[in-house]
């Protein structure tokens, strides 16, 4: 039935998504708090800001002061996200970000022309770039990334065909480059996909490239995310994105249709509750989530930050409680 | 890898899981007009309302006014809950509902003693007693339910061997009686399944007794009911109890974070994107969902409802749009 692995590792990717997209402005005292007990939870990956043009995303203008301010954990890798030359540098000056390099391509032509403005060709031409850039600043590749890798709001359903395309693409680009990631991220950018559908796009990659290793991406915007990581763990999976609390969505505060990754609590409580190992502590882990809604100030939807866990009661029940 | 069901059967509960937990009073008519909407979505199945004493579940003492007032739709079967014989009477009395007996055992003995206050045995006598009251008025029984089939807030996880036992006792009384309950029902009453424990109390439910049907009733508490119903699927169960927008929670479980029943709208979402047949309107179902938190006035932890279907959005790309 299944081929769960034995440990997963998560890359947090709340205070990155959720801050970018929270409407009022937080103030970076409040984003370095919770990256700062974030990496008090055990989590080893933390990717806390992007550096993009603050005129574009204002809420992120702050990205340089926020790295600065943060304990910085030892043991902990903090990440960024950037765009272009400028962003990379930008990265790099702050002296404290692991700075990885990745392959970007989308499974979708309508999104990519819609949200970047290239062709298919263009974004093959411009990872070109991208890579003799790193090849420059000496930046290692870590990931190649597809993005609607389960379909698209501009295009629909994605051929899994296309997917495997996209992924040899990728790999492609890597060898011409003399570099090679160390895994493969099936991104599931607007929330299309399904367990099934997991399954289905998992196992045509997995049986084209044995040994590539797998990362999801996955969005919780139709309630499909816990589920569509189960399905990962069934395909031996044992990498995911998650945020806090499930930040980056406000599904309570009128974004009619914004959610944001799947729940990084909720899918804690999920692998601890089947022994897959996590390295994380949920109840630390609670805490944080609990913090994110106080600085968001609305309720996020991780489940899992309400319901409280199991291993809490367990404990009250066995000292009698 | 799975043993997908061709088509599901869904129990909708919302009308009474939701409004029975709802603090505010929902007015008689608001309750009528979403049961109305939900018997227009090709729903066959809901449970609508409950017997109970008003003194102490006072968002139900409108029930009989409730029955009375709902069209109600040919081909859809409308059952109500009871407790006891005052509550059997009241729900026969009313002559609009399918009245439809069944076995209830706990898997957990602490929860029954603290929700019920009785033994095992005690329980056992109980039913015996029901069933008897139920031949006396010709009341066929439709399912044995064992509540806390998963794990308990005042016991903690129960061994599969305890779930299998209720069965097993639940499906001796009804040979007693001359009985044969049409399924099984599997209730997570406290939310302690994840997909894992699912396989594994479906899968040794099913190896003991191959050919009895099973339904799961499963709650979100935690977020694992998606996934749960997905490993549901996996294992072929066909039926499942959920409630519209994810309305309810049970007032007894003991937990303040007690969510509702596994979404209506969510589950039937993810039947149709894996072409399982529900029978069911998935855009009225939202518009239902969407009417069910203007009813009760604050947001309900549905997802579809926000994100909306895949479907309308392939119509549009279809459409050119």
């Amino acid at each position: 039935m299944s081929d769960f692995p034995t440990a997963v590792r998560i890359n947090e990717e709340g205070p990155r998504e959720g801050f970018q997209i929270e409407s009022d402005a937080i103030p970076t005292e409040q984003k370095i708090e919770l990256i700062d007990a974030l990496s008090e939870t055990g989590l080893r990956h933390i990717q806390i800001v992007s550096f993009v043009n603050p005129k574009v995303v204002p809420s992120m203008a702050d990205a340089e002061e926020v790295v600065a301010g943060i304990a910085g954990k030892p043991g902990v890798s903090y990440t960024g996200l950037w765009l272009n030359a400028r962003g990379l540098e930008r990265a790099i000056a702050t002296g404290r970000l692991e700075i990885v390099g990745s392959i970007n391509l989308s499974a979708s032509d309508a999104f990519l022309a819609r949200n970047q403005n290239r062709t298919p060709d263009e974004q093959i031409e411009l990872q070109h770039k991208m890579l003799d850039m790193y090849a420059a600043q000496d930046v290692p590749i870590q990931r190649a990334t597809i993005t609607a890798a389960f379909g698209c709001n501009f295009e629909g359903d994605i051929a899994t065909s296309r997917v495997i395309e996209r992924v040899d693409q990728a790999l492609a680009l890597a060898r011409d480059h003399g570099v090679a990631p160390q895994w493969v991220s099936l991104a599931d950018t607007m929330a299309w996909a399904t367990p099934q559908s997991v399954h289905r796009v998992v196992g045509a990659v997995r049986e084209r490239h044995p040994d590539l290793e797998l990362s999801l991406h996955l969005h919780d915007t139709r309630g499909m995310g816990i589920a569509c990581a189960y399905a990962g763990l069934q395909m031996g999976v044992a990498r995911y994105d998650a945020a806090v609390a499930g930040l980056g969505g406000c599904p309570f505060a009128g974004h009619k249709g914004a959610a944001g990754n799947v729940c990084t609590e909720d899918l804690v409580f999920m692998c601890d509750e089947m022994g897959i190992e996590t390295g994380i502590d949920l109840e630390a882990l609670i805490d944080c989530a609990t913090l994110a809604e106080d600085i968001v100030g609305h309720p996020l939807p991780g489940a899992v930050l309400r319901g409280g866990s199991l291993q809490r009661i367990r404990e009250r029940l066995a000292a009698g409680g």
